[in-house]
This record gives C-alpha cells, structure tokens and sequence, in this order.
C-alpha cells in the first residue's frame, strides 16, 4: 500500500504540530507520523510559563491545548514510528512499523535523541545493526535476531514480522534504558505484547551490548550472551541522520538554515532536532517556517 | 538621567514580549520600550489560527493575552519611541523622546518598516535629516526645521524640545503615509498636539519630499516649498539598521544566526525585523531565543 502526499511531517511534538497546522491552513495533503505521547519532554514538564499567550500551564495541559487545536481542524494524528526514509526523484519513501508512504517534501521534527548509543552500535550499522525490522528483517531468513524494544512495548508488528522470517528471535524489553522509558514499562507495556509466537524468547535487561567481528555475532544482556546474527533497535525517535541518508548535521544536531531548509532539497526540518536552545516556542515558530518553505517549494516544483 | 539594565528590548511586538517574558524567568533587569499598539500588524489581523494552542483568535485578542501573560509577571511595558542607539564599550546608550538609558545588551525587536523612504531621505540623512529630534535637535539652534511625524500625533515631546532650540518648527502631518497612519491620524492624533508652541506651524499634507545641495535645504509640502536647514523624521518604528549604527543586513531585514545573534557582540534581534516569513510563532520562538542567547552572553562578561 502506497499513498502519495505532498509533504510528511515526522514527529508530533510542538513542532511537528505547528508544521501540520500551517500545512492544513496552506490546503497541502500530509501525514503527520508519531509515536503515541508525542513529546516526553512536555509531557513531563510541570510547569512551563514562557509560551507567549498561555501562561503558567502545564507540560501535559499545554499539549492538551496544542493537540485540541490541530484536532479542530480535522488533522489527525498517525501513531506510526518511521524506521526509515528512502530518498528518491523529487519523492521520499517513508516506511513505518505498519506502512509504507510516499511524500514530495518532508518535515523532520523527530525532536532529542534522549537514549544513549548502544556499545557496538554505530561500529555495526548496516553490519547487522538495523533500525527498521521491515525492511532488513528478510536478510536474516534462518537467522537469529534480537529485536531491542526501546518503546514500551509498542514494537508489537515488528516481532510478529520478524517471527515470520527468521529463525529465532529475541525480544528485549530494556529496563532502564531512560527515564522515560522506566515509566513506559512494567505492566502496561508487557500487557501489549500478550502473545509472541513460538520461535520468540521474550527477555528483559539492563545492560545491553553488540558483539561481533566482520558483522554482528552477539548481544549481551547483562551477564548473558546470546549469538544472533542481527541486532533490530526500535526507538520512539530516531536520529534524524540515521533515518534519512545524507542529511547533514552540525553538532550533532540537524543543520538548518533560518528557513529550515536542510541539505537535502524538499527536506525540512524543526524543533529540537535542530540544536538547542531546546524551547517549545521556539520548536512552534520553526514549524511554521518549515511548513511555509516546504509549500514555497512544492509550489514551485511539477505535481 | 541614566539608568542602567542588564538587557534593553527594543519593541514590544510579539517578539519583544516573548524576549522580556523569558529575561523576566531568567531574572534579568531589563526594559521593553515600545510604541503604544506594539504591533499594528498583529492588532490589524481579523483572525489568526496558526498559532499553536489559541485557535481561532483575533489579532486583538491574542495580543490581550500576550500582554496580560507579560503582566502577570510584573513585566512594564514602557511607552518611548527609540530615536538612536549608540554602542559603547560593551555598554549601549538607548535615547528615547524622553529619556536616555543604558544597558549591557540589546535585543531589536521593531518589527517590519512599512513607511517608505521619503525621496530625499536616505540622501540627506547626516546631512540635515535626522530620526532623533534630541540627539540632532541642538545643531539647529535659530534655525528652521521640519519635524514630519509619522506616529499619529504622539512626537509631542520632540515637539516642545525642538521649539525650544531652534527658530521655526514645522510641524508635519502626513496624511496617507501608510494605511497604519490613517487609522490613527484624524481626531484622534491631533488631539494629541492641542497646543503648540508660538513658533511652530501645523501643517498637512499627503506628498512629502526633502531637497538640499550639500545639506538640506527645503522641504516640499504637496505643491508648497518651505526652507528648512533640518528635516526630522518620526515613525512608529525605526529602521534597525538606521537605529544601530554598523548592524548589518541581508536582504533589508537585519542579519541574525541561529541563536538570533547580529554582527554586533551584545546585539540580538528576534522577530519580522529578521525578516520573512512574517509570522507570529516565528516571531515569539526567535524572542526566546534572542533572549536566553543575550542571557548566555551576559552571564559570560563582567558586570
């Protein structure tokens, strides 16, 4: 299945929803992909008083009031993590858990990488080392993977497609991985993986890290290690560089200019994936550019 | 008179509340001098949906709840026009029609210039025109000058001063300058102005135009040429570059970075003065942004 838009606005924090906004009012079909809370950051915030116009509100009332606003406009939110995004002619593929899209633009507004990299991480990418189950599961027919589920247990038809692939997999419910996931975890998140299929091993850990040689050859878990051939991290976010291919960074943040333009033409981006200050007014107002550049630009661009 | 702040905000549009509101949380000293609307363009707009968490909004209303969220905080708005700034070592002298003040850091915040530049304007600035009646007011000492007030009546301080220094006083109303001013003028703006001076003249008219050879020498009033050795010009909102002697532009708005920083050190600017896109998300984003970058800059340098 494969729809076609004109822009895709990765991420639903503050200014994930600007962008979306500005794009409903500028009448461009899109996409606005993210995971379920949206913004940890916020939603955790207890307090906040310098958004102009709304003061002394909390994290979780302010996204209340930003959410009713682009629900008021018949935007609608689809709770989709994209595991990876294909650059092509003048078009992105953008490929989910659930689905795959295509789009003229996108808009990156993934927001902070709050977890740390995994030992082995970055030295196996694309050497065993994926983050996208659909897409590189096939390579690992008859193999053993682990799937690292960083989300709270949102990572449900990513063990299901794997468990049709490969031989054995793994499933890693990280414990403490970060604060925000220690608060996802326990209970509800377990209850959202009810089943797992036969050739699945449910495992819970710590301390994680990847081994290998030439490719991957093992995770541990703890004190555990356990050969596979291919390690799958799912996160809530992805770093935005890891998701797409080529985009330039500057201090490890996404590299804008002040019209949001990235490296890439048709690429956007806004909020905190761009570098600090990290600062929700700030997040808002870069949206807005965003969405405002990407309609300049898929205005001048062939349909 | 000579106060002295850590920070002033030159203008109190969307982008100048947004700054003082987060020098206030970072507890700053500073002033907001501003005009007494703030922002025409805001105050104009019938309706505004796009910025994120007030839906559906006149531009009234959403500057009631900007300025009663900076209230809230204690935060004054003061009513003075800036007329000149002067950079010193790392010191800046803020001169208004009333009053003078310094200050540690700057952050310009005075929207977007509408009024055109008069024929002769740019000519014969430093050469007989001037935008700061105080500062250049002494040089015209028994001499004639033209003070062409764009603000709606409210240059009644400039006014008295420049009777009281030089010899004849032309006192302008423009009638169509821009279709903010007509909004203002009528009734309105020359009750302002109920009595003037014995040596100044009320005048009107729709077609201004400053002459001279060397320095100015006449001022043309519709069909009507007066001799005049000055010429003051009064608007709602200075040019920044005409404020901020050596700030520089790019594409006639001032040239800021990512951390709203300008050419000068201790010099921010946040906001439509920035340039495009106009819009007010971006404008209160770069407001918080301009001001915690002049609060990182203050905190680096000695007292």
């Amino acid at each position: 299945m494969s729809d076609r838009y004109d822009c895709i606005v990765i991420g639903c924090g503050p200014a994930g929803l600007s962008a979306a906004l500005n794009l409903n009012i500028r009448n461009k079909s899109f996409l606005i992909l993210g995971t379920k809370q949206c913004s940890h950051r916020l939603a955790k915030a207890e307090r906040i008083d310098n958004y102009l116009g709304l003061p002394e509100i909390s994290g979780q009332g302010l996204m209340e009031r930003y959410l009713q606003h682009v629900r008021s406009r018949g935007i609608e939110l689809r709770e989709e993590r994209v595991t990876a995004v294909y650059p092509g002619d003048g078009e992105f593929a953008v490929i989910t858990g659930k689905s795959q899209y295509s789009a003229r633009s996108l808009i990156i507004a993934t927001g902070v990488h709050i977890e740390r990299v995994l030992p082995g991480e970055n030295e196996y990418l694309g050497k065993g080392v994926s983050y996208c189950a659909t897409c590189d599961g096939p390579l690992f027919r008859e193999k053993a993977v682990a799937l690292l589920d960083y989300t709270g247990g949102a990572a449900h038809d990513e063990v299901l497609f794997l468990a049709g692939v490969a031989k054995q997999v793994y499933y890693v419910l990280p414990q403490r991985a970060s604060t925000a996931f220690v608060h996802d975890t326990s209970a509800a998140a377990v209850a959202t993986v009810p089943s797992l299929p036969g050739n699945t091993t449910l495992m819970r850990g710590t301390s994680l890290s990847i081994k290998g040689t030439e490719t991957v050859s093992s995770l541990i878990v703890d004190e555990q290690e356990i050969a596979v051939d291919g390690v799958f991290i799912l996160r809530e976010t992805q770093k935005a560089e890891n998701l797409v291919p080529g985009l330039a960074t500057d201090k490890k943040a996404v590299a804008v200019n002040g019209q949001m333009e990235t490296n890439i033409a048709g690429v956007f981006a806004a909020g905190d994936c761009t570098g600090k200050p990290y600062q929700l007014a700030k997040a808002t107002g870069q949206g807005a550019v965003a969405a405002l550049s990407a309609v300049g630009y898929l205005d001048k661009r062939p349909k």
